[in-house]
């Protein structure tokens, strides 16, 4: 990285040797996770502050880890740029990756720094959880509450407010929620510990194509009550640029949300909040292998997923 | 990834969920190390065959892994591949990955992929050493014997043999060594293990610039004898693309090599080969902080670093 970041007692060797050391705690066990973050793909160089950037590429894969309960320890920086960003771009990249990096608690302890034509930016994230408390994917059993943290597709209507031509303030909270996501780590990590929730995982993609995956792991299905899923707050907005709440809570990505299952018994123990984060039961975990959506009307439709895949 | 690589009982959880999981061995600190490997810079899609791609992205990163005498447990590997390239680029692709993951004892955790324009690679290695075994750059000291494994050059040359219009067999042992690097892992963890060498890096941009960084993370310089560094051993193919093998040797890149420092007392158990690969005393670590090479008149010059630098 040719420059120091800051100081942590937690690795023993930092950046400029051949590889960074750190020393586990006894009767931990590593979680490992590495995430792109593309121009392009997903950021827009022209759209996206460079602080954004910084924040966002770490907080996206620190969520990987609050979806197995984890802890953050440290994380490896690999980064491709054109020449013409090494200057105030950069910068502007580094303010926002060192905010995230204090705030969550994640020092950086290595990377690979290369010339390209395209701003190209890989995360690996090394956390920790006491042995055998890590929550997967595949542990939801038929009669499991299916819950949520927060609200769904605020970032994704965030990415729409970013995109269209009306400048927005980068105060505006759901530009926030796009650009700034907070990983939920004290959650996962609270839901691991207490062994309340059966599976876990983070939304990235949008509700449709996550909760099938977490089904598919578990060999189950699921059915949602659309009228119980937590929409985004400002739907004056989302009908101005003609997004249905709905859609965007099944389908929006980046949201960065906690989906969990809890077992019945477990679930009257769960609190409605979690530090100020809204906890909202939104359908349960099915024997049949099938994806279903339930109106008010207690009309069922399948529920087919709609969210990102780079490869469509 | 969407397709399980191989069955391993050193990780816990393997690909499909949030993060993978390994639990570290009691006493041992871990090595952490990520690298690019991109289309343009690392390799060319119409030179390289697919897989020479995946096994050098992998034994690229594992030559980090070596210069700290680490033992390798397991990687993250991280794709962005154009649609045009996940069907057979992308067999050959993992048919070579796999081949040094079993060669090198390194067991696929986890990953990204993503689609793209560009072939993007990055990959994550986690080793561990013996808690305080590990060599580190910065231990040199002005009298130490400066020591070299193998033959410096011929992976450059390999590389120019590529480039050359000229036809040339894979079995070529020069286009071997660019296509299908060894990294020296056997030796670093000797070299730490019986605590031999004083500071130890792998040779990746070349002699000259690679010394330059040892060097500088010791406050230390280097007075080489030119005699002594091992060159191709085919010295006529270089002649015939105008090389010189001492331009070659001390600035060739890709070469894997392994670096050392050596404190003289030492240097006397040190054998002249380990395990049929060769090592070289190359010169000595000085006080003054420079880099010169000695001829074998004992005519000193400034050594230049000339070795790769991706944003020259």
């Amino acid at each position: 990285m040719g420059r120091r970041f800051y100081g942590s007692r937690k690795i023993s060797l930092g950046i400029g040797d051949d590889a960074a050391l750190l020393r586990p705690r006894a009767g931990q066990e590593l979680v490992l996770t590495c995430d792109w973050f593309l121009e392009g793909t997903h950021f827009l160089r022209d759209k996206h502050p460079p602080d954004s950037v910084g924040w966002k590429c770490l907080a996206r894969a620190l969520s990987d880890i609050a979806a197995m309960g984890g802890v953050p320890r440290c994380f490896l920086l690999s980064m491709a740029l054109p020449a013409s960003h090494t200057g105030r771009w950069l910068d502007g990249f580094l303010g926002g990756l060192r905010r995230a990096s204090r705030r969550f608690g994640c020092a950086l302890a290595g990377g690979d720094t290369t010339q390209g034509k395209q701003i190209l930016i890989n995360i690996t994230v090394v956390g920790e959880t006491q042995a055998g408390q890590a929550v997967l994917r595949s542990g939801a059993r038929p009669g499991d509450i299916i819950y949520v943290s927060g609200h769904l597709g605020e970032a994704e209507l965030g990415l729409q407010i970013l995109r269209s031509r009306r400048p927005a303030s980068p105060k505006n909270p759901l530009l926030r929620k796009h650009l700034y996501p907070e990983p939920r780590l004290p959650l996962g990590q609270w839901l691991a510990k207490k062994a309340l929730a059966s599976a876990m995982m983070d939304l990235s993609d949008g509700l449709s194509s996550d909760l099938r995956r977490l089904c598919a792991a578990s060999g189950v299905g699921a059915l949602l009550e659309s009228e119980g899923i937590p929409g985004i707050r400002s739907s004056d907005i989302g009908r101005k640029l003609g997004l249905d709440p709905l859609d965007l809570a099944l389908h929006g990505g980046d949201d960065y949300e906690l989906l969990f299952t809890v077992p019945p018994r477990k679930s009257r123990s769960l609190p409605s909040a979690f530090q100020g984060v809204k906890l909202t039961a939104i359908g349960r975990i099915t024997r049949k292998e099938k994806l279903v959506v339930c109106d008010g009307n207690a009309r069922e439709r399948p529920l087919v997923a709609g969210g990102w895949d780079p490869f469509r």
